[in-house]
């Protein structure tokens, strides 16, 4: 499944429209770039309908969200919609502020999204409109741990029936689900939540293969989280190696981006089904 | 010529007004400070005029343009204008949303821009109000090739006659033309359009050669250009012997680019006239 | 001093607001991860006053200022203030355009900052209303010398006494003073001008440490800048053994960050009282 749906990414050459925030919009361009697809970000009510028709997929973050892309947001997705693209979500810092919960509430409501992805915070807010986000990143209080994982996993499925959303749930351990059938994801690195945006990246990542595999977004969201936990382990393994911080780990992150190969990935993968 | 040119940038350090798309911005500035000139951004109305005022240069990119900020680019650019300094117009994807044509057509209509540079896809659509762009990169039909070069550069001759304008079309080859001349550049790397925002590191590049020599905007943009590609090329030089993948190379190119001396410039350079 | 209030960051992780330029907002916030605190951009209206109130401190940079950003800058800033929360200003280009000057000077009118911080020139228009401002960067003629530097020292305290707010002039001499006492820190490399953002980075991490270290701003601050040029240091030292030019200095500074310890900085501090 990761291989095939990995070679699609490379045959295909996915467009993603990315409406996203301003702090790591560059970051999500380079892994678009890097993993195979190719980046437009468009973010004016005047043309993100039309850009949108041109590209495969649709990234909406909502990281610096504004009145004006709110709007813009909104017009992309029904497009994509009526057009049948693959739609994704990241919720950033849901449950932070009323208008970011708000905000995600109302895209849920007007957008069909193929698939959600955020931390447990994040998702949780999705769920039940109150959280205990702090900030953009996940509260301690939330991690998915091996102890509580099938609660999370029945969390997660129950969630995706009720939004038709695949729900894609990202931390330590990533949680990917349908109604129906959920993957368990242990690939990554901790170092990875010191980088600002692999979160960002990463749902750009999942737009480009749900752009290439339109049919199969549960394997396509599955394969990007792979794919991204797995650079993320292969760029702590060289950064043991040759030294450095956590900027040189963005970079060596990216690189392996451009670098594992569809091989590589099936090879390199920890992922299970439930 | 070459290294006159440079040198001159090296000596005034020009000082570049910048209305650019925020997925590039940083490594603009980057680009600017490491090849010898300096940066400022500046996109409100109520500053832009007077921001211009005090610069050497102009640099227009409409890559995440908005209502805002169009008003904006045309305030900065008469201002510019009036006070005969060196505008560059950077018409990222026009062509592939009316938004973006329609304002490049207007832009041009009504800025006297010292150079317009862009993917061949790009300048065919300032030409023609028509292209193929796809998104923000070229068409692969549209690619300049050894079978098509002198078409190609009879259309930008033609285009900056029509414009009054120094045409800059980039890609595996690059050709920059005013209504009389054309240079042919053969510098660069194909690895350059894996790093989003080569173009528009390129543009302001330009922006800040002809700001230190706003005399002799033909020279001073293909000088830029050489630059530019030689830096894409002992960027990947040195890609081959260190490893790395995308992100490496993009902070090699960089580092070229505060690296590369007027003498390294000169030596390097694959340019001809026509 | 400098040991314990860089623990205090460590222990705490800072949640800082950024309501930041678009140019280097990715550097800010991975400079806040890589030093200990933690990021969150916001710049609407509808949410600035929520997302400070759960955070530790602020910080406001006027460096792309526009209308809409404006207003958000007041009302978080208002906020921060009934709340007791440090916020730092960093006047990006004052003097170069009377937007930014009055906008500088509508902001220390209407909020309470704890810091202000900027290069010589910027700290001048704040003083005295006129500047030499060259863009965004120091005006060479307003360089801060051995031989000057008494003067500016005085001239920082009594700025201090006028604004109430702990005073940071950074540049190739820094100086840090409330009304009553000076540090002078004399850590950094000339480099660092060369790299977009430096500044921008250096505020944000003042706003961690000062969000840590709520109570003594001035000797948070005077650490957060001696953490900054000792980063800058050491990334040249590594820099002149490994080779390479501005973008992978930038690269190593930030790792820096995240690799100098609590007593690394201690050791390598070059600071005195005045």
């Amino acid at each position: 499944m990761l291989k095939n749906t990995f070679l699609k990414v490379k045959e295909k050459t996915p467009l993603v429209h990315c409406i996203t925030n301003y702090v790591t919009v560059n970051d999500c361009a380079n892994s678009l770039l890097a993993c195979g697809g190719s980046p437009i970000m468009a973010d004016d009510i005047g043309e993100v309908e039309e850009i949108t028709s041109i590209c495969n997929s649709l990234c909406i973050n909502i990281g610096t969200l504004n009145e004006r892309t709110i709007r813009s947001m909104l017009a992309a997705g029904k497009k994509a919609n009526a057009l049948t693209h693959p739609v994704v979500l990241d919720p950033v810092g849901a449950g932070a502020s009323s208008l970011r919960t708000s905000t995600t509430f109302n895209l849920i409501k007007q957008i069909d999204f193929s698939v959600i992805r955020g931390n447990i915070s994040e998702i949780k807010t999705v769920a039940q409109g109150a959280g205990t986000t702090k900030g953009v990143d996940a509260d301690a209080s939330d991690a998915v741990t091996g102890e509580n994982l099938e609660d999370t996993i029945a969390f997660a499925k129950k969630l995706s029936e009720k939004t038709k959303s695949v729900i894609a749930i990202t931390g330590a351990i990533d949680i990917v689900a349908d109604s129906q059938k959920a993957y368990v994801i242990s690939n990554g690195n901790a170092l990875m939540s010191k980088v600002s945006g692999t979160g960002c990246m990463l749902s750009v990542i999942i737009a480009a293969f749900c752009g290439a595999n339109p049919t199969e977004i549960l394997d396509a969201t599955a394969t990007a989280v792979c794919f991204m936990g797995l650079c993320g382990e292969l760029a702590y393994d060289q950064l043991i190696k040759t030294g450095g911080g956590t900027s040189s780990y963005r970079t060596t992150l990216i690189d392996f981006m451009s670098q594992v190969t569809p091989e590589i990935l099936e090879g390199g993968a920890k992922i299970e089904s439930r």
